[in-house]
Order: structure tokens, then sequence, then C-alpha cells
């Protein structure tokens, strides 16, 4: 029986767990698909390099063409990352009619769109499960899954270092500066870990996640983002206080037609699901109109999860190879792309505020949020030592951005205000 | 363009949330199919009953022919509920070469196998992604999400019944009957609790799950199966101190090839993401040799989460005919079945002991474990106030279940033991 021939572009860690899975699950897979799945080439930087699997050198090559245009390949899998030059490789294989799979969460959310119509003119499947949350097969969730719902919010721990650093600090108390550091020694944060920590990656996530769960062109600039670097511990210890825990959280959420995309610091009460999710583990959490709550849990990282789901959507490749019915997958989006805009995009706030200690003080600010039909959930005042201040913590019911960022704003400017310390989100209260 | 017919047997909560879905989510379906999806005809038991969904009195029927042999109708979605009958009514509706949907997990324990590879035969689709946790969609995740992984361990909170049950009791320390009682009021539990309480329905599922997970021929009847009905508040509040969460948990392990299935009354630590499952809400964990750990959670029953599920298999369904690919998609099982004997099911016990307050007690009762070699994790004692009984609480570190019945027994005729009150299977501590 003739086997399928997979190249790779690509043998870091997930490349090597690819190759791992294929060799060690040889038999699972012939079951399910029917042929055996060989690895037939692999781009490599450096053929003499020691690898962590064994695989013969005449398999590596230094040469992009002898995958992507190389007649013996039927499947294309990139695990090399980049964007520019790994998007031409993969649109150049495309229309060499190999199938592809790509963990590429940066390439997916700048290229997707075009990507997967060129997979489509071209007949051939482009699959990427594992560019969000690693081993959660969270997108085959949304297209095949939950088919028949209509979602209207996601929520996702998709950042599994901010995830560790955030998980930290509220168990120890620790400050940000010092978890960050534990984090990099560890190999869970990169010696720059921008990216990570200003909330980057977890917002290409978003993007991808957005435009398959609405179904419209959603583009990574649309997505509104703020990273957990200016997250102090004592944010995290008045949070607690009123019963929330913090994480870095991405809100896609669909009203009448409209969306909203944001990745920001986000208080979570602590019996929701979500704010059980620790340490480098990912979760997303989706409503649908009809299923109501769910929610997909594991690990959004490291080698041999993102490359099982690699290895999943090659055998997904593979079963439509068998049954011809390859690059029909890809559904062009349902709607035109509308975004919110400040006036409707409702949420609850939390905000922490220094203020003079005197009389009026607090009626003072509290008149400001009644004057925009703002009201409070929870307020806590208690006094700041050693100084004529108080401390002042509010959490808001639901209010308008545009309503909350005017408030903010006059606060600034209010005398008995010394300083609005922070302001977070609020989400999972209740009615969503 | 052509619509695809849809024929159901039932119009029950499910089967109108079927109907009503289908109304509602029409664009969404035909945008993701390409064509329109109409119901045809429904079997009800009585035409003139007054229904949740609005729907024309000719399009129902009693006469169970209408559908299954319909040449009109292509999809028979099945929620009506019932074995035997309705088992030989699908047998009909596959051999008339119509493809089916079913919610009924009963059945599916039953005669999956069976159904299945009439299925294959007559080249039309089984689904039955509802027979299990209703609104996730864990069979799914299995088969393709991951497909490429060898599942070693799942462990799932199937029973929103049992769970609701043992959430309240937890939480408020209530006593079970007068929960079960609560539950019966509220609609989660029926007046005859039986299935669920005595985890008939959890091991039907766990059934299912074995054999998708597996890729063997579990039958019902290899699933040992316990309930909650004797777990006391007691039980609960010491397994509190220790630091242990109650759940019903559905196990099904596999190891070097033999597997184990069990129904029962489990202690998790408290941290574990099933413990944080509350309420009426399912779950099911499922470790893979490469993914690692991965939770599914969401609602298990209710009318549209369930009805979510059956119309996403009619998506499948209804895209596998658009591409002529149907029937294909039953996989034989890929290992014979064996069972582990006791000997090879290792777990963690919890036993709460009532022995005599004297000299010596303590040691009698140890010594009995340390000479079939079972060490302890935790040990508790404590005086039984007004009486010259001390309760002891052990958990022990992993043993035998061969060894632990063997212990129990002699536990039993110590004359130092007044009574073993209780025993628990504990996991999730650490390694699985």
């Amino acid at each position: 029986m003739k086997a399928i021939h997979v190249g790779l572009l690509g043998l870091g860690t997930v490349g090597s767990g690819v190759v791992k899975i294929i060799e060690d699950h040889q038999d699972k897979l012939m079951h399910q698909v029917g042929c055996p799945v060989q690895v037939k080439k692999v781009l490599v930087k450096n053929i003499e390099k020691d690898r962590q699997v064994h695989i013969s050198k005449e398999m590596l090559t230094t040469n992009v063409e002898d995958v992507i245009n190389n007649p013996d390949i039927d499947v294309v899998i990139e695990v090399m990352g980049g964007v520019e030059e790994t998007r031409q490789h993969l649109v150049d294989a495309l229309k060499a009619k190999k199938h592809v799979v790509t963990a590429n969460k940066d390439l997916m959310a700048v290229y997707g769109t075009e990507l997967l119509s060129i997979a489509t003119e071209n007949g051939c499947d482009l699959f990427y499960e594992a560019s969000v949350a690693g081993g959660i097969p969270i997108l085959r969730s949304l297209v095949d899954g939950l088919a028949s719902d209509r979602i209207t919010k996601m929520m996702g721990i998709v950042n599994g270092t901010t995830n560790f650093i955030l998980t930290k600090m509220t168990k120890l108390g620790s400050a940000y500066d010092e978890v960050l550091k534990e984090a990099q020694d560890l190999g869970y944060a990169e010696s720059d870990p921008t990216s990570d920590v200003e909330g980057l990656d977890a917002a290409r996530k978003m993007a991808i996640l957005a435009r398959l769960g609405f179904s419209m062109h959603v583009d990574l600039e649309d997505v509104s983002v703020k990273g957990i670097s200016s997250v102090t511990d004592d944010d995290i210890s008045y949070s607690k206080r009123l019963g929330y825990t913090m994480k870095l959280i991405g809100i896609a959420q669909r009203e009448n037609g409209k969306i909203e995309v944001a990745v920001e610091p986000t208080l979570l009460p602590e019996t929701h699901p979500l704010a059980a999710v620790n340490d480098e583990f990912n979760a997303v959490y989706v409503y649908g109109e009809a299923v109501g709550e769910t929610m997909f849990y594991g690990p959004g990282a490291g080698s041999l999860p993102t490359a099982t789901a690699v290895v999943s959507d090659l055998v997904g490749v593979m079963k439509n190879m068998r049954l011809g019915v390859n690059g029909r997958s890809a559904v062009a989006p349902q709607f035109e792309k509308q975004l919110k805009s400040p006036e409707h995009i409702y949420a609850q706030h939390f905000l922490r505020i220094s203020a003079k200690d005197q009389v009026g003080a607090f009626s003072n600010i509290t008149s400001l949020f009644s004057e925009r039909g703002v009201s409070f959930e929870k307020i806590l005042q208690l006094p700041i030592k050693n100084s004529n201040l108080a401390e002042i913590v509010i959490v808001t019911h639901k209010a308008a951005q545009s309503d909350f960022e005017e408030i903010l704003q006059r606060l600034n400017d209010l005398p008995v205000v010394e300083e609005v310390k922070s302001t977070y989100r609020v989400e999972g209260n209740g009615s969503i």
C-alpha cells in the first residue's frame, strides 16, 4: 500500500516531537488511516547539529525546495516559525499542491485568511490546530463540535508564560520582576519576554479564535492589547480580598453582529472555572447560545503536546486524502467584520484609587460615577498607613468603555484624588 | 438546491431543542453545509399533545415507518430513548440507507458495536456525540483532536445528578437523603433516581468512552460500578479534612494493553481540575501519552446543550453527504479486549475505621497493611466522643486491589476493629 510522505520545515522542539510521534504511534496512525506515513525530508539550518530524535542525515536538507517542490512529498508540516519568509514557503508549497499543517500562530494571525484561500484554490488542506493553545483541540471543537451553535463569547487563557507568572504572584504574593526572573530561569519565559508579557502572543491566538468562532475576517490589529508587566502584587492582593483571581484573559465577544476582541489582565471570580487554570496550563471558555458554557483545558505549549496537535491535523489531511476530499475544509467568512465602538463595549471595572482622607472625598469620587450612570458592585476603603491618604477600591457594575474612560480622566483631575493606581476589567460575574 | 431532509424519532426535551436549533440557526447551517436542512417527519406518541416548539400537525406521525422508511428522508435523528425497540428502529433505518444521529447512551452502551457495523455495511454514518456528556464534544475530541496520541487514562464526571448531590453535600454539609430530595424537587433527579445515584448512567457513558478511547470492544458488563447512595456527610467531612473532594468518577485506564473501567465515588485532591467541576456540570479529564493532561468541561444534559451536540453531528453527516464520503467514519477496534485482574488494578485507598481506643490497637491495624506491603500517605486519629472508640482515617499509597480487599477482610476480623465504616478510591494524586 502506498505510504503518505511528509516533509518537515524545521526540526526544533515541536519538529522533533512530530518525528517522534509519527515513529512511536505508527501502528495507531496506520490503523486509523489505512496506510503508512513516513517522514521523507526535513529542512534544517545545520545538518551536522546533534538532534533530540534519531533521524538519518540523508533525510535532512538545507534547501527548502527539497521539501516544498519534492514530487514525493504529499504533506508539508511547518514548524520552523517566522512570518514573511515562511509565508512564501507555504504559498509555494500550496501552489505545488502540497497539503500544509502549521503550528505557526504568528503566521496564521497575520496571513491566515490569505493562506486559507490559496489552499482552497489549489484543492489543498491547510490545518493549524497547534497554533492556538498547543495540545487543546479547540479549533476543531469550534468548527465541528459546536458546529450547530452560535458562539457569542470566548475567554481564553492562551499564554502559558503569563499564566505561570500570575499564578506564582497570586500564590506566593511575589513581585512581578522576581517571578519573571524565575520563569526565565526555568525556561518558561524567553530572555526577551516582550511578546508574552505584553500580550502580543495571546492577541495572535485570539485573532485566530475570533476569526473562526465568529466567521469574520478578524485582523491582528483589531485586537486591543494590554500586557501584565504593570500588574503589581498589591493589585493582586486587593483583588483577592474582593474574591477575584487575576488572569491574562483574551476576550472575544459578539453582540448584534458586532464584535470586540481584547487581551488584558482581567479579574475573574475565584469560583469561575478559568480561575482554577494554573501554572503554564491554557484553557478556552466558550459560550454558545444553545450549549451554554463549555471549557477546553490542557497544555498550551511544549514539544509533545504541540506535536500531538500537529500530527492529529496530519491524520485529518491523510483521511481526506484517502477519501479524496481535500481542500474543502476552509469555509469563507459568513459575515462582514464589524467592530464594536467604545460606546458599545460593556464591562465591569476594578479601580484602585489613593485619595486624600478628608471629609467629602469619598462622595466627590462616587458622584463622578453616578453622574455617568455607573453604579458599584463592591467598595473597599482602607487607610494607607503613615499617610493622610486612603486606598479606595471599587468594582463597578457594567459600564460602557467610553463612559468609563471619561470617568477615569475626570478622576485624575479631581483634587481629592492623589492617583488612580490601577484599573482592570472584571469578567465572569454572573450573566455574560 | 436540494435540501437535506431529516426525520426525528421523539419530540421530548432534546427533540424540541433539535427542531429549535435547526430553525434558529438555519443561516449558519446553510453557510457551513451549502444546502438547506429541513425537518420532514417526527414520530410522536400523541399528535394532539401541546408542544414546546412550533411544529405543524402534518409533520407529526405515530407510525415509525413514516420516518425510517420515508424515501424523502436522508437522516434519522433518534431522541426517543429506550433500548430494545429503539435498536430495531435504528437497524431498520440503517438498512433503509438512512444516516443516523442518536443521543441514546443506553442504546449505544449495549448495542453500539453492532449498530456501528450495520452502519458501515450500509454506507451510512452513525454519530452519537450527544450520548456522552451532553454539550461537551468529547467523542469528537478523542477521535479527531487526539487522533495521533495514545490515551492512557480518562476520568470523567459524566452524571450531572450525582455531581449536583455531591456538590451540595460538600458545600453545605447536608446529608445524602436531604440533598437527593432537593434534587428531585428541582427536577435534577428522577423520582426513581436509581440509574443515576447507583452509577449505572455513568457506567454506560464510560463504556462508550473506553471503547472509543482504547479502541476495544468494551461491554457494559466490563464496568465495575458503585454508586453514591451510601456516601455519608461524615465521609465527606473527613475527606475534606485531608484535603480531598468527593466526586462520582468514571475511570478508564490502560496499561500494557490491559484495561480497567470503573465508576465509583472517588476522592480527588482539592487542587485537581475535576475537583472544581461543580453542580450539574460534567467534565472529562483525558491523559494522553504525548499531550499529557487535557480536560473538557460543559453541560452534561439539558435540552439545548444536548440538542447542540445532535445538530453538530447532523452537520457532520450533511458535510459527508455533500462530499459523498458517508459510512467510513466507524473504525473497527484496533485491539482485542483485555481486562485487568484485581492484582493489576492499582489505586490509593481512603478508609474510615472505628477502633477500640486501647493500647496496641493502632499498631494491630497498621501491621495488617505492612504485612501486605501497603504503606500510608496520610493518617488521622481522633477520639469518638462519649465512647471508648477512636476514629482512624487512613489514605494508603498505591496498592493492588486484591491486596486491599484481603486487608479489608482481615480488618473486619480484627478484635480491636469495631467497624470499617467506609472505603473510597483516591485518584489524581501526582503521577497517573
